[in-house]
Order: C-alpha cells, then structure tokens, then sequence
C-alpha cells in the first residue's frame, strides 16, 4: 500500500525538488499539498506548487492555501536573504507557464485536520516551512496532536543555524508555532541542518538534468543552478547547495536513510537564542520521546535515489 | 594492562566523586592529578584533591597544580553558582584533614606534556574543569595535539547550557581554550550535559554510603548531599544531581557506557552565544572527525558501577 502524504511547502526551489522527489516516488500517495509562506509569499508558493503539478502532469494534486504569516505577525514579507537564494519568483528564475489550475477551496488547516481523521497513520505530513499552518491544525482539532506523523524539515540541533548561528530559517520565521509543534505533537520527526548540509546538490547533476532536453528536465536544472550558485556566495565552505526539503520526503519515502537521535524539543522563544531549537530540559528523563532527530544520513544512497526519482520524473514530460 | 589516566580536575564535589570513581577503578593506572581552577581555586582543588587521595591512602598520586585563570583573564575568582553548588570549601562542607602532603614540583602543562610524550596512547586525559591547562599543553607541544586522548566532561550540544541556556559552566569558564583544543585536538570525547544530566544521584544512594560508618562513606555522603540539595534548589524538575565529572571517568574506563555521535566541534567566542558547544559547519562534511559526543548514556549501568566502584573503596577506609 502508498503511503499518503501531504507536504505542507513554502515553493521555494529547494520546496520545488522535494515535490519533484514525492511526483517521483511510486511509494507515495501525494493526496494534497498546502501551502505556507517562508521563501515565498503564501500566494507565490501556491502558484509555483500549482504550475509545478502541471508541469509533471499533476493538476489532479489539490492545492490548499495555508496561514499567509507567523502566529505573532500581522502581516509576511519575504527576508532579502530568501530572495537572494531562491530569486523574486521563488524558483530561481524558472519559467513556468501560468497554470490553468487554481488552488483549492477549503483552507489548508482544515485539509490537514480532516485528513488525519480520515487516514491516521497511513498518512504522513511533510511539512517544508515555518509551522505556522501545522500549528493551528493542532490548535484546532485536539486529535491532531495525537495522531499526526509529521516529519518536518527545520530546526539545528548539532549544527550553527542559517539565519542566526542559532536559529534555521523555517523555525526561525515562526519559533512559537514549532515550539508548539514539538511540545503537543505525539509523533514529530525532524530533519534539519545536521543531515540536510550534507546532502549537496552540484552542476555535476543539474547538468544531467539538462541534457534531456524535456521541459521537467530544463525546469529542474534551472532552478537548481540558481539555487548552487546562491550557495557558492552564501556558503562556499559547502561546495554545493543543501537538499534540504528532499531530503524530508525521501526520509518519508525510507526512513533508514538517516539515523536518528530520540528526545524532546523544544523551540527558545524567548531572549538572545529565539528561534533555537534544543532538547527541552524539563523533559530530558521523560521515558517518553516525542519528537526524533535525524543525526547521521547515508549521503550516498540519498543522492542516487534522488538523482534516480528526479530524473527518471523529467524525462517522461515533453521536449523543451 | 590496566590504561593510564591523568584526571584534570577542579576539585568541586562531583570531581571529588569523579577522582573516587578511578581510585575504585582497578582498570586504572592514575598516573596524576592536575589541578585547575573552575568550581575552586586552583589552590583549594589541589588541597582538596591531595585530601581526597589521603583519606583514600593514595599518597602516592602527585598533584601538579595548573593555569589559575581563563586566558583571557588576569584572575579568577569563584562564581557564586559554583560556590552555592560546592559549597565554600568546594567539597560541600564536608570536613577532610589538612593534607600532609603538598602539590608535586612541576607545573600541570610539563607534566601533561612529558606523560603524552612517554606514554602515547596508552594514556587518556580527563579534564572536568576548564580546558586552560589542556590548551596551554597543545601550545607548548605540537606533538601533544597529535597525540594526546582527551576524555572530558563538559559541554552541552544538543541540551541547553546550566551558566547560560547555551552555556555548559566548564566550556563558559574560557571558551578560547576548549576552542583551540576542539580544533586543534585529533582525539576528543565530549562527555557532556547531553548525557550527565541523565545520571542522576539520590539520598537513597548517598544513605548507602552513610551506613558503612566509615571515614571514606561519611565523606562521600556529605559532600553529594550537599550537592543533591543545591540540585534541588538549582535544577528541581530532575529529581537529583548530575554525576558529571564521575560519567566522564566511566568512559574512560567503559567507552560502552555511552553512544556518541562523531562529528568535528568549535566553541562559539564571539556574539551572543560565546560559550556553546556546536559542529564546526566548515569541516561538517570533512570526512575526518576528531571528536565524539556521548549522545546516550546506560543509565541503569552506569550507577550500578558508580554505585559498586564508590562503595567498595568507601568500606576499605577506617571507621568514622
């Protein structure tokens, strides 16, 4: 049997790959994606989600609009830093064609609430941005807590953060909404700047990409180009850019591809480290652990996979 | 062949229990103390060392005194956390003879430096102070970096700090030294607060202690109970206090004891989070890691040998 997902993304280049890496994965039942702001305004990651589905021969994927900004803001606008790396579009420059679809009706946190009423633990919610939308799922439907599987890319537990040396940016956007998350959901993986900086996307394999000559391939290569090169001005030391958000769904698809440390989270909200994620020390003896951290990951098995999904994805759409 | 060991210790309680957990160790060959500064003076830790090796009949063990302040300090003087923790006289109260033997001649850093070049790997280091005088070593000896196996108790990765939330109060004391000895060292476990919060201390245990009825048990019981009663007041929510500077003598002894995570670490010097324990996200994809961080600990078994080990040399001491 599929397992179903639902990936709550903020489409973002790297939010882009990882909905790629699901289209891609037999495994999967994509049964809707929300969308959230972060890299990208609510409306830009909807539209970008949108055309991507249509690109990949989708549009039968719903598309819910989720909480358009963090739970103590009144309004969104896109960090200088998130443009730089993911350009004003979101996908680097990309060209998309409009697309003919548009977003479905009913909110994102009802999508999500009745969902895992309906499917419980066959369904898997992969979140990609801040939390803000997972947040008010839980505070809407106390049931949600309890018998949702989310495993969420985010947080830095081993590792310096990318927006603060303590903080990642999609937590670092919204740290009470996470902080929520890792305090009442039952059920939370998390993967984070530990395992996904060392998962590094080159031109070696965009170029692959590429020479297929398809519209899927030319799209893939070019927002990941964009995204390498962001990379080589913010993290040289790197040598490619971080997969984060696919590296989320292929641990959905497989999850001994990393190894995981157990404890209890939780997000700093307050003083000179907001937006840290950190094990809770009120919790550190508590038998029970809610939340898994991904700590080592099989770079090189990660990698194949998802070269092998990515490409074979493109190479059905049509020629360039 | 039992292993050599020289404990660096600024004897504070839980390095009183830390220098009894290896007297009671018979895999253990203690080669020497050195003294720093951190929970004491680094005149009152080597009293209190040269006492504990006394009432314990190991007159034998020089005591070389170290550094006795951070190096970007002119002086040191005893915070008033660890003063409450440890109590005025560092060792909780608790009332030992004037020692009648005196700190080795040779300073802490030749000796350091000479017992690595002689014994190589034979020998394993355990600091539960202040790395000053471990840095002052791989300063005055290239070969000692190459060569030294530093076992030490401090730190905090994926846990909040206890002087600061991102602060572990050793790593805080000179944040410069445990820098340059994480990058510099080739051989370096982290037995942290990830780990040594989880090994929790109880009146049940120190009660044991008590009822020998001998001079080394009312010791070991004083002390802890003070130390058990500051936790109390200080970290209530765990229900004891952490044995520390025992856990990393225990590894010494039992790498099994823990799980670690390789990775290469930093210590943050500048900004808000001077003082924290982290990866060094520029050799975060180096494939040579020079440090481990004991990530899960046996709790059960470790006590059961703390327990075993300090009770044992405990009886051999004359009544109280």
């Amino acid at each position: 049997m599929r397992r179903k997902i639902i990936l709550d993304l903020d489409t973002g280049i790297d939010d882009a790959l990882a909905l790629a890496y699901a289209l891609g994965s037999p495994e999967l039942e994509i049964i809707g994606v929300t969308g959230t702001y972060g890299n990208v305004a609510v409306d830009t990651g909807v539209r970008n989600a949108l055309a991507i589905l249509e690109l990949f021969g989708r549009t039968d994927v719903p598309v819910h609009a989720g909480l358009p900004c963090a739970r103590e803001c009144d309004s969104f606008e896109v960090l200088e830093i998130s443009e730089f790396i993911h350009g004003a579009n979101g996908i680097g420059g990309a060209q998309l064609p409009e697309p003919t679809t548009a977003a479905a009706e009913g909110d994102a946190v009802e999508f999500l609430v009745e969902s895992v009423r309906k499917y419980g633990d066959e369904l898997v919610i992969v979140p990609t941005g801040p939390s803000t939308t997972i947040a008010a799922a839980i505070e809407a439907d106390s049931s949600f807590a309890e018998n949702a599987r989310i495993i969420m890319m985010g947080g830095a537990l081993t590792v310096p953060g990318n927006v603060r040396p303590w903080a990642e940016a999609n937590v670092h956007q919204d740290p009470e909404a996470t902080d929520l998350l890792f305090r009442r959901a039952r059920d939370v993986t998390m993967v984070g700047l530990d395992v996904t900086l060392q998962t590094l996307l080159t031109t070696r394999e965009t170029a692959v990409w590429r020479s297929l000559g398809t519209r899927g391939g030319t799209f893939l290569a070019d927002a990941a180009d964009h995204y390498i090169r962001a990379y080589e001005t913010t993290s040289p030391h790197l040598g490619g850019c971080g997969l984060h958000d696919p590296l989320a769904v292929a641990v959905a698809v497989d999850p001994g591809l990393v190894e995981f440390l157990h404890l209890n989270l939780k997000v700093d909200t307050h003083g000179e480290t907001r937006g840290r994620t950190i094990a809770d020390e009120t919790r550190l003896n508590d038998p029970v652990k809610t939340a898994r951290v991904a700590a080592l990951v099989d770079v090189e098995r990660f990698l194949a996979e998802f070269m092998g999904r990515l490409t074979a994805l493109a190479e059905k759409t049509p020629a360039a």
